[in-house]
């Protein structure tokens, strides 16, 4: 990678920044390209957030820039534009900056873990939808599958006005998708997914009761570290399909390339 | 280069941005001595030079940047803190950021070009020096030269008023060196130098009366393009060593990655 005047930037911000994996795997995937783009990380704490968003805005050359952890929610109000996934889920991890300065909000997360499922040879279309949690990441996937052709959507939250406020969210888009609030049994549904964070600590509980589980249905996570939690374990001991939390990042490299740099 | 997000951050900011090239050459410079960092350019029109500094300022991976056209002057009173030879010339060419987010700008022309005359066994003690122009650029080097030891600094300039102000600034800097006004003819000076733009242009007039020079003398310019001037032709008919612009700038990236980056 030889960097010129006419190299395009991509950034991502978060903090901490030094652990990200993403610049060494996006560079890899434009140079394999010939893409004349380079993605750096940048280190920016809260306090600073606006400041930077106000400065990123002003780059020329800027193309577009992740957003990690703690900016995902935050950013949001300091765009001009969100994405529909974008809007519904509350939370923004790419932003576009469009020629005039215009900075689009986008989250990818629920495009991703389709794309993943589908790559599996999953079919969404018509598939009854199991799924732990109701923030961000939850929002996201709900969406994505929902659009992707889902025929139910089953949500289980332990907080349980949050699984109300996003079946209602997903009903008002979706009409003809069967949305709904769940106990924390997953039988009956093709697909079941874990969206919330459980899994992160090894002492955490299950997200949901997994006796539920069967060999009939393909089992999915969202967390990325451990790479195999004791959730996806106990899916597995059942016979169940496994879809790993890095196949739902994995999968974004690309969206996320075409969502800052549609002529790449 | 990987870029991971332990790479440290550095700029550069101009407008235009596609022509520069010292981002390849100080990519090249940090590879080859196993740095882990990355500069990058950043393309800045001087309407969003003031939100963009406020930005950068912020990134707490950035180590500094370097400043290029037409920002080097109007950067100086966004800056927190300047250099001697910064404050003498009244523009910046490299900035370093501090840990705690302050911004100190450094001009490094003048400690170049000093450079590259003792790399080419030039010695600056004791000379006697005849500078055409009074401007940012004569500025850094008469400043770099009286700080070697130069004898004496003979300035001329068009407009006299400005000569007169430069010569003030040096003097009252470096007491123990003669600087003084001068006509057009550099006869009698060891080391002669154009730091006018005289010479950018093919039809420019010669920045000084060529016919002061003798093959005792040392000839420099500041022009980078076109590589050899009339004026260095000139010189070098005379039987003058003559030194192109180009060195100045050659010599600088070390220079401008310690101004940056003091650790490394």
């Amino acid at each position: 990678m030889v960097i010129t005047g006419k190299t395009a930037l991509f950034g991502l911000i978060g903090h901490p920044i030094e652990h990200v994996g993403s610049p060494a795997l996006i560079n890899a995937y434009m140079a394999e390209r010939g893409r004349d783009g380079v993605l750096i990380p940048i280190h920016v704490t809260p306090s600073d957030l606006e400041k930077v968003v106000d400065g990123l805005r002003c780059l020329r050359n800027l193309r577009g820039f992740l957003v990690t952890i703690p900016h995902k929610q935050t950013i949001v109000p300091l765009l001009d534009r969100l994405t529909e996934a974008a809007e519904l889920s509350g939370a923004v991890n790419v932003v576009r900056r469009d020629v005039d300065g215009n900075l689009v909000g986008d989250q990818l997360d629920g495009e991703g873990f389709a794309t993943a499922l589908r790559k599996s040879g999953i079919s969404l279309t018509g598939a009854r939808i199991y799924m732990a949690g109701a923030g961000g990441v939850a929002a996201g996937i709900g969406f994505a599958l929902a659009r992707q052709g889902a025929r139910a959507i089953t949500i289980f939250n332990r907080t349980h006005s949050r699984a109300d406020e996003l079946t209602q969210r997903l009903r008002g888009a979706f009409p003809q998708c069967d949305v709904r609030t769940g106990d924390s049994n997953p039988r009956g549904h093709d697909i079941v997914v874990n969206a919330t964070s459980l899994g992160l600590t090894v002492n955490d509980p299950y997200p949901m009761n997994v006796n539920g589980l069967n060999a009939a249905m393909t089992v999915a996570d969202v967390i990325i570290n451990p790479r195999e939690t004791a959730f996806l374990r106990a899916a597995a001991v059942r016979g169940c399909r496994i879809q790993y939390g890095f196949r739902m990042v994995e999968e974004q490299l690309p969206l996320m390339m075409q969502a800052m740099d549609p002529v790449s």
